[in-house]
């Protein structure tokens, strides 16, 4: 009779009832030991997805997914251990800068990343473009380097929160990946195993989005926020809008460059805002600042003065990287064999940039995976040399494209068609649309 | 991407829109050859128990899964072939007489029946107390038994709805069992799959039925009717009440007993009209009488004049089985070695028989299976010894109970805990609610 407390679970559910703490524990245990059939599993992320979860069933969901694995603890240091997680972008590079920043600021920051897959980059596969970066670390070597240098990225071990990687496997093929409490369940389960006291979480909306739809981004926040609160973290979200790439440029390589620059001082104004917007509420959120604004300002400054780079440059040496990219980017990081520039059709305004399109056309170039089993090429990709809003002529350089075989004319006409120049100016508008807290 | 269709498919169930024609048969095929994974087959099936089925999808799944085996074939002779179906009762035996009297009506009967599980028993186990009945019959073999005698009752080949198999298997652990479309899939697919010309469904509704319910009940019935007629079968339904056992006997060699009565002309009332009831529909359904009433009578003259009992003895002949069983049954059927008369506790009127319940005690004398793999005593049950509204003294027999083992106190008081005596009488009702065609 092992299977009769899953049934009754799944029958509960079905009926749109509420799970109580006690099912969902045995939920998720019956998930990881492999109690719970294929079948079972399958079935029962299409009752919750149909169903859903209110905030009380997710919070129990996501600590029993959490408690299915290892969990970092910091003792006396908790409370300035941080983190931020992205629901994934296009040339989204902000936690490079922004994890040295933190540490700069005197947090702890573990940062557990992922790869790209689809249309959305990969912290790691930015980062395994600095030749040596391991990002394949055990629990005491991420627990040593954070506290010898403030921060790391790296990668997910294997006994981290492992109910998640049996529920996303089975959600992939289910076509339940798209419900608000399994999203919410897999990404706090894996960041507050980091053991966080803070966390801030940069929800993306818009076309080069995971969430294309503002509200549904909006509903995500809220649910991101309100059960890592549950779970006992200090939580905020920026919903922030993602039609347009972030910074200026996309793939693996060309975004270790710009993260070296935002570190010297010269960031790209877009990229620099959203780092200092996320750094500075994690600051309010752990009492390091006294509101966001000045927490900002606080991070603005340590992108400028060097300490930010000084915590980038001994995090990369911590874990094997070459810290003389930081010096010699051009020399050290790897570079395609060709480079096209792409120039702009018509005088006008850049009115938008078509963030899904462009990553896209990445993904094309090598720089992505369209499939988990992939290889990423770190040279390839594409950089953006106008931004929203600027006067441009024709003829003036658009896009500088670094490939690694000759451009074909259907790729440049894609990647002409990634913009649109208009004869009047649009309004300046901010990349964040609102903060939950 | 091979998975790919399967992935459409389930989106839009779990989004709620009608599937095609062609996405249902994909469906069925990839249930069939595996290739759909056992998570997708599990969501996909908690989406249709959530999102429904329209009737013009369940006809064409019902479709796709009985084109996923062999189908009879009977030429010239197909607008005489006819069966029925119950969804299940306790001390349901109505096959039992039914087949050999409609086969003395002139038709033919290919019955495939099932094996009892939980409080329903099953037309297969009952027959196998008969020594020598073979129940595994290869196609050749049930076309060329039903050529010869009018009739046959045995078990499903594996080669007929093997989608239903695995469909079945994996909504028995999934909670998805009780779905009207799923259910009448799974019934009428292994039902057209013996190439009927019409088809009478006896619909169970109360305390021992499948379902309890007396609206999911006609909203059971009237799917299988509308699902029937769409896969080009005449198709009438009778919901049928389940509250108290039918006839006068529960477990295997007791219903053989009571068949043999019943085909000799002695059969309880209860069971006759039941009989006569489902029979005279099948006759007006195929033009075998002008109305149903007529062919009820038609049934219930063969079930007195011995025709039908003749073609029992002739069917029971055919598939290897002992015809002295009919001259002998006391005899040649197994009995039990204990037996115990339970007595009225008071004056009155018998005013229910809870058959659930009853069902479950002859459950626990060994007379059914808990799990599938349990094996069956064919011995054990119980023989009502009275009937609702008739009028009792204390002391007087309810119930004679056929035992292996010494009857325990509890148990004894579990029986007369089933029946309530009532001073006053009760209205005599019909446990034939409506028919629906």
């Amino acid at each position: 009779m092992g299977l009769r407390p899953m049934r009754e679970i799944l029958r509960k559910k079905r009926n749109g009832l509420h799970l109580t703490s006690a099912e969902l524990h045995h939920f998720v245990a019956a998930v990881t030991d492999q109690s719970a059939s294929d079948e079972q599993v399958g079935a029962m992320l299409m009752a919750i997805f149909l169903n859903g979860l209110v905030p009380s069933e997710t919070v129990e969901l996501t600590r029993a997914m959490l408690d299915s694995g290892d969990q970092l603890d910091w003792g006396a240091d908790h409370l300035r251990v941080v983190d931020k997680h992205s629901t994934g972008g296009v040339g989204d590079k902000i936690s490079l800068p922004l994890a040295p920043a933190l540490a700069a600021n005197g947090l702890l920051v573990p940062m557990i990343s992922g790869r790209g897959l689809g249309h959305t980059g990969g912290t790691l596969d930015k980062l395994e473009s600095i030749p040596g970066y391991r990002v394949r670390l055990a629990s005491d070597e991420i627990h040593s380097v954070v506290r010898q240098v403030g921060c790391v990225i790296c990668g997910q071990t294997d006994r981290i929160a492992p109910a998640d990687r049996r529920l996303y496997s089975i959600r992939d093929v289910t076509e339940t990946v798209d419900s608000i409490p399994l999203i919410t369940g897999s990404i706090l389960s894996k960041k507050a195993a980091a053991g966080l006291s803070a966390l801030i979480l940069d929800v993306k909306v818009g076309r080069g989005a995971f969430m294309t739809d503002r509200e549904a981004g909006q509903e995500l926040a809220e649910s991101l926020v309100q059960v890592g609160k549950g779970l006992g973290m200090r939580t905020s979200a920026i919903l922030t809008e993602m039609d347009h790439p972030i910074g200026r440029t996309i793939g693996n390589s060309l975004e270790i460059h710009e993260t070296i620059e935002c570190l010297k001082g010269a960031g790209n104004p877009d990229l620099v805002d959203l780092v200092a917007a996320l750094g500075g509420e994690l600051l309010a959120l752990t009492g390091g600042a006294s509101d966001c604004e000045s927490g900002a300002d606080a991070i603005r400054r340590t992108l400028t003065d060097g300490t930010a780079l000084d915590r980038f440059r001994q995090m990369v040496e911590a874990v094997g990287g070459d810290p003389h990219v930081i010096d010699s980017p051009d020399e050290l990081l790897p570079s395609s064999p060709l480079s096209s520039v792409i120039e702009c059709p018509d005088d006008g305004y850049l009115s938008s940039i078509d963030s899904l399109d462009l990553a896209w056309i990445a993904l094309d170039l090598g720089a992505g995976r369209k499939q988990k089993a992939d290889t990423v090429d770190p040279a390839v990709g594409i950089e953006v040399l106008s931004s929203r809003g600027a006067s441009l002529q024709r003829g003036q350089p658009l896009f500088r494209v670094h490939h690694r075989h000759e451009l074909s004319d259907s790729l440049r006409e894609r990647l002409l068609d990634t913009v649109v120049v208009s004869p009047e100016n649009i309004a300046a508008t901010s990349r964040i649309i609102t903060t939950i807290r």
